[in-house]
């Protein structure tokens, strides 16, 4: 392809609507183009990325037998219903009535209808295990959609799911494609992190998450480096450190607190740490106001909550709503008296002795408050937030925290969806029994964006060879020496019979411009054509890491031929 | 890959839901499955097919200089608003509000989208010529979803965008583009027409479609043997046989004719030919009712008429509408003294002398109807349906009329989206000037659907090399028999190790089990081990075809490799 013709709308500036690093150097190397918040369209060279990274992905899933089939975004909501997602979904998905007033979404996922398409097409034992996968367009109507292509509402995901007969070949199958993740994860050189995940709106009896450690990613993970423990934290437990307060119980007493609401300053006025206190919080569960009960040192993980609640949306009450059920100014809720609302306890608060409330009063807390005796909760359960410096909960080593992005999420489904569906296959016995599922989904737009924002420098983009969006660039110092020309000219007509995809920057601009965006835009060697070539005949040859030689001219050509030539070999056919 | 794991979920029986052959063929071959009403899940041998099609189309697209993207299908309203088109594709299109209430569209056509990204990154002539394409899924929320893949609601579709500077540049992409739909055409081994073509909703000051003549199509083309006229039949012109009937103006009359409301009826009551009647039809274009009126022996070309209205449906009234117009029951309405509401008058009926017409009275017709005198129309224009027998307005020769399926639609745009959108370039003289715009569509989905319907037998799918599922299989008649099913093993993993896609047929069922499924999914060879090759040392070597040897083992290995070398060969990488 010639520079001058090609579609590459490099640009200088930082551009202000750029998050992260990487979210700036897609938008600087003209690889994305936003439309609407969260709606990106891919120019030509970042769509050459994301149409090599498919190609890498794909041959992983036909390495571990997986087949490939392509299935609608739009769908009716029938479906959804059998498995209760349509409601689950809630304002994540999107959805609307057609022509005729009937219900659809737009898939975010999709094991309703590849399972609707395995339960009337395989009926037999025999014709498992079977995993299929799909690489298509996923909607979802984020809240918050960010940092560029990584949370966005239209986005490219390999959805793979597979069909087995029991638990046992579950188990392989999930092992199979997490083997093929972690090889998908090493050709595109991405450190990453395999972690115990929340299975979300997706379900089953357990999840793993790939995790690219990255500075500003939006994911945290918790990880022990004694044991190997690692988890999101949005599903991390950690043994938090006990305080004992021991003595009787107390009676219960209110106190003026004037000044005094939050933790600190109460804790300031009491003269006790923060692990004396219970926190109330109020929150809207799905426009159900409910109440949290946590120790005063300890910060509520609101997937945790979420999840035992059973709720979609879970957002903290405004003051209005916390005043009409607390009878109080924010700051002062507490347990005991406070209208009838479902209230959740942290497993770490039935343990406290003496505690102190907010006594749902102006200007007043409440003390020697005791679980059972005052207050009893609708459910207890973990839901504090494991943080840095917990104890892990396998050696006792102390937990660490890291920022990542999610890029990859394996679920073993069991019978979640086949159940409900009615999926079933008839077993060698005879006996109907329903398909054991799992499902595995890798972002393919995410993958670049992890890519981008894992390996670039200050100059720009670092490709792995396999999915530059071109392998090579010649670059003719000047345009207008014929000399120069020439042989940049027929290099690159070497190359291209060779079937080597190569770029020649052929634009009369200055070898600087050209230099700063070929970097840009990550482009694994260069090829120089300059002044030297005049006077010594040699062109210059150099990595995008760094490495440079002076070479013959032929001796350029043959190495990039080589890398091509490598690179075709890496990647197998798919039969 | 082996048919005993290969999802490839053949039928005997005929679906209930097939509405021509190929429809039929696809549900039956295994490469499709409804979701919903007009849309389909491609399965494993479908998508294979769907893969290499794109790979033909991209490769075509490439040679013509175009640059692949991807744009979101999820758009907001606003871009639509600039072109008018959010009003104007109306319930055709699938719009929906987002969380934050916003409303948004899924594309069914990308021209606002495209000329969103080139106003923004393409700012001088220098950077033009430009031609974009992209493959991806569209939608539409079609009234009557038809012919399984045909007429889909979900669709993938090649679309591609060019901007030139000029009329010139224009025809010059225009030409190009062209001339890749035939290349692509002819690798396919589709037969085609390109015809004149209504432009719709797309616009633009004229459009060639690609049509394959089938008898089953739901596209009707026009066409000339004596000069090559050939013209979709909602945008073919013709020249109609004149009718005179001379004599001076005479008065109105009203004349009971009861029992005789339709034309037949009422020629055979006055005994005078359907020609001097004027027929008039009462429609509602959105919502608004209009008359349109056409000679007796004419039919109304809805597609003109729609146009000339500037509508977006147009359906004929209801009976009871219809009566509250005419005053009179259905079967007498007429274009003297009806209601006022807008009159559109087809071009023949103003020369019409001494008509008759519907009395708009219950029985009655009213005689010695005159244009001018009795009754003017808002609007004359060509409204007449062509048909067979019409004659040729170039060199008079009689039409023909040929079912067929539009795959292709081409548009020379102008500046009927970058005026509206303001997408202007710097010109050589310093001027901004719009975007001189083409679009040029292919339906992907729909060539699949095309090539089975025109490329078939009583035993399935015959394809063309290019995009076969598979190019051999292998079949073992018996796979007990060590020998029989050791030779074919040899072969299979010979072939693909040569890179050869190939399936062998491993399944325990009958040889004559095995040559249906392969027959019907059309693979383009087979090669059987059977009871000869126990005798000979020969396997049968077939093709869909029909030819026919015996040859040894090694020769059907090396010319399935020849084979897929030419194809290989003959698919170019892309630079």
């Amino acid at each position: 392809m010639r520079w001058s013709s090609a579609f590459i709308p490099t640009r200088r500036d930082k551009p202000a609507e750029a998050e992260t690093r990487g979210h700036e150097l897609m938008l600087r190397a003209g690889m994305i183009k936003q439309l609407s918040s969260g709606i990106y369209s891919y120019l030509p060279p970042g769509y050459r990325v994301i149409r090599k990274l498919e190609e890498v992905v794909r041959q992983e899933m036909v390495r571990v037998g997986a087949q490939e089939l392509f299935m609608p975004a739009m769908q009716p909501r029938e479906i959804w219903d059998e498995t209760g997602r349509w409601d689950k979904y809630g304002s994540n998905m999107v959805k609307f009535r057609d022509r005729n007033n009937r219900a659809y979404g737009l898939a975010p996922t999709h094991e309703e209808a590849v399972t609707d398409i395995v339960r009337a097409l395989v009926l037999s034992y025999r014709q498992l295990p079977l995993s299929l996968f799909q690489i298509q367009t996923k909607f979802r109507d984020e809240a918050r959609p960010r940092f560029g292509v990584i949370r966005a509402r239209e986005f490219s995901m390999k959805d793979a799911y597979s069909f087995d007969i029991d638990e046992q070949g579950l188990d392989r199958s999930f092992q199979a494609m997490f083997d093929a993740y972690v090889r998908i994860l090493q050709r595109l050189r991405l450190p990453s992190i395999a972690v115990e995940a929340d299975s979300g709106a997706i379900g089953g009896t357990g999840s793993v998450e790939f995790m690219i450690p990255t500075g500003t990613g939006e994911d945290q993970i918790i990880y022990c480096d004694g044991c190997g423990y690692a988890a999101n934290i949005e599903k991390a437990v950690s043994r938090y450190e006990p305080y004992y307060f021991d003595g009787d119980m107390l009676s219960t007493e209110i106190v003026p607190t004037p000044h005094a609401s939050t933790i600190d300053e109460v804790s300031a006025f009491f003269d006790v740490p923060a692990q004396r206190f219970i926190k109330t919080l109020i929150y809207y569960a799905d426009n159900t106001p409910i109440a949290a009960l946590i120790r005063g040192d300890h910060e509520v993980n609101e997937v945790k909550l979420a999840n035992a609640v059973g709720c979609q949306e879970l957002v903290l009450a405004d003051a209005r709503t916390i005043e009409e059920i607390t009878h109080a100014r924010v700051g002062f809720a507490g347990p005991v008296g406070i209208d009838r609302i479902p209230i959740y306890c942290d497993d770490a608060v039935p343990l406290m002795r003496n505690a102190l409330t907010g006594a749902n009063q102006d200007d007043a807390h409440m003390i020697n408050v005791n679980y059972g005796r005052d207050f009893v909760a609708d459910q207890v359960l973990d839901m504090r937030r494991t943080a840095a410096g917990d104890h892990c909960t396998r050696c006792d080593g102390p937990l660490r925290v890291q920022r990542g992005i999610e890029v990859g999420h394996v679920f073993k489904l069991g019978t979640v969806y086949s159940e409900p569906m009615h999926a079933t296959f008839a077993a060698e016995d005879g006996s109907e029994r329903p398909f054991v599922m799992g499902c595995y989904g890798i972002g393919i737009s995410r993958l670049v964006a992890a890519v981008i924002e894992t390996s670039n420098d200050e100059n720009g983009i670092i490709w792995p060879l396999e999915i530059a969006p071109y392998l090579a660039v010649i670059i003719p110092t000047n345009v207008d020496t014929p000399q120069i020309r020439d042989v940049a000219e027929k290099m690159y007509a070497e190359l291209c019979e060779e079937g080597c995809e190569v770029l020649i920057d052929d634009r009369a601009v200055s070898a600087g411009t050209k230099f700063k965006d070929n970097d840009l835009i990550g482009i694994p060697v260069t090829i120089t054509v300059g002044k030297n070539y005049l006077s010594s005949g040699l062109v210059e040859y150099r990595l995008r890491t760094g490495a440079l030689a002076a070479i013959p001219e032929e001796t350029a050509v043959s190495r990039v031929c080589d890398l091509s030539e490598m690179l075709r070999n890496q990647s197998e056919r798919y039969i």
